[in-house]
């Protein structure tokens, strides 16, 4: 296992900048009333191609050699991983083949070949799925980008809490919604190296471990061995909310920071709201990790 | 009449900056490329109570003497203009009063109380407001705050056209939607001031004039003789669009800009993407004027 370093972080930063948002940091005195504390939302919604990973699949992009990169880049992801791979790729000017479900909605599928990429459908099936990546990845030697389980886009997302330390100061805490832990890994490698001083803190739907539905259905990936060391050495706790409380704290930041942003984005600041002890009086870095979000098929619709 | 300068500008600039957000300014490369120009939109829908009427509001408060101050303000709004000046009372300290049909929604209603300001209730007609107002005035020798037609206020919404000219470089022009005219006065004072090569639109809804209906219900106000008086001197033109253009616009900005943002506030780029020979290939500034929307009603359900 390739664990990035906090070199590669601060590489990563300067490879990404042309491509990437420096992304606002937004408060609101009615929140931080309703939490106890002084939360500063980080908007990686407003990130290039709606979301944070952006940030990492740019870094593994823009990492490729010149012969990696003509033959292109692939990935399987029916979220926002393969919009941001075919966003970086646009950037390069390199082909990009995503693998998602036939079944994955069609805003999805236009989202990717929105920036130029290559969608190719499998069945709703790990073994389908697995199979047609890897005739794909035969056919084309394309570089293969995973959505998190990979060094140089945990580099990437690294970046994000990079910059909310240099916009924020004195921070007490960050927390970010946990999928695969990308994000989560990357703010790990940042503060542990630059600030180890703040806790990191990763958010969780109930649903996500054992039922079939969330609305938060971009945190539905599991941890792999990559992103499970960064969690498993440096996240001070993972903090579980309810469906509800994720509606109620999605219409809190639409009504009061005026932000588009996922359902998955508002599972940071349910578990905020949620564990006010935890965080009364503090500081407190919350991730907003995107906003692709259906504006026909709201939650509370 | 009064007419601010550009002096007044800059001292209200410094007044108001404990009591504002800078706003920042987002870009989307699709909006570009549907616009063939590039557009930096200008997010005063994030600033304090959700609207640029923040400003002028908190330079009004702040530009009272301790003994006017004592007395308080009122003013008649039942959009923004209320809420905001109740924001600014409450930030000073003092009381604030603002006279609004009892048919108001009860939203607005809320967000004046809820940052401390008392409602107190008219019939739906000019009579009724105007000896209500009146009473409320005698009563109370409260300062008059009016929405738009107050030099304190246009020196105040003046500062966000002064925030967007030291944040981005080399605009050609600026458009805001106009109601009043408070917005589009303060963007003229500054420019006329600080960069008169910029020039500056105007953009309303076709509606605004014969028709009883707006999406964009917060352009349905007529220009008072001090905002005349730059619109008159100022404005290269003043674009109207339609209703079906209103609703297109605000889909296209929460869908790519990621941001909650009034019907009114599309009117601009509305505006900027039906006149594309006027501002093809221009370096474009495009005031996002407010967020204050009611979710459970968006137009396009």
């Amino acid at each position: 296992m390739l664990t990035p370093s906090l070199d590669d972080v601060l590489a990563a930063h300067e490879r990404i900048r042309p491509h990437i948002h420096l992304t606002p940091v937004l408060t609101s005195r009615i929140i931080d009333e309703a939490a106890g504390a002084r939360l500063f939302f980080k908007c990686e919604n407003l990130q290039k191609a709606g979301a944070f990973k952006a940030r990492g699949a740019s870094n593994a992009v823009f990492s490729l050699t010149e012969a990696q990169a003509a033959k292109g880049v692939a990935t399987h992801s029916s979220g926002n991983h393969g919009t941001c791979l075919s966003y970086a790729a646009s950037r390069r000017g390199i082909p990009c083949t995503v693998v998602m479900p036939r079944t994955a909605p069609q805003a999805k599928k236009d989202a990717v070949r929105g920036y130029g990429g290559r969608v190719v459908e499998c069945e709703p099936s790990t073994s389908s799925r697995e199979a047609v990546f890897a005739e794909i990845v035969a056919q084309t030697g394309a570089e293969f980008v995973h959505p998190y389980n990979d060094p140089r886009v945990i580099a990437g997302q690294a970046t994000c809490a990079r910059e909310l330390i240099e916009q924020v100061d004195d921070l007490d805490a960050v927390i970010a919604p946990i999928g695969g832990g990308g994000m989560v890994s990357g703010t790990c490698l940042t503060l542990a190296g630059l600030a180890p001083h703040i806790a990191v803190y990763a958010a969780e739907p109930e649903q996500a471990d054992d039922a079939p539905v969330t609305v938060a259905d971009g945190l539905k990936v599991p941890l792999e061995d990559l992103t499970w060391h960064f969690v498993r050495n440096h996240v001070a706790d993972i903090l579980t909310v309810s469906e509800a409380e994720i509606v109620a704290a999605m219409q809190l930041i639409w009504k009061r920071l005026k932000i588009v942003m996922e359902p998955s984005s508002a599972v940071a600041l349910a578990a905020v709201l949620r564990n006010r002890p935890v965080f009364a009086g503090k500081r407190v870095g919350v991730i907003i990790t995107g906003g692709n979000v259906d504006l026909d098929k709201l939650p509370w619709h």
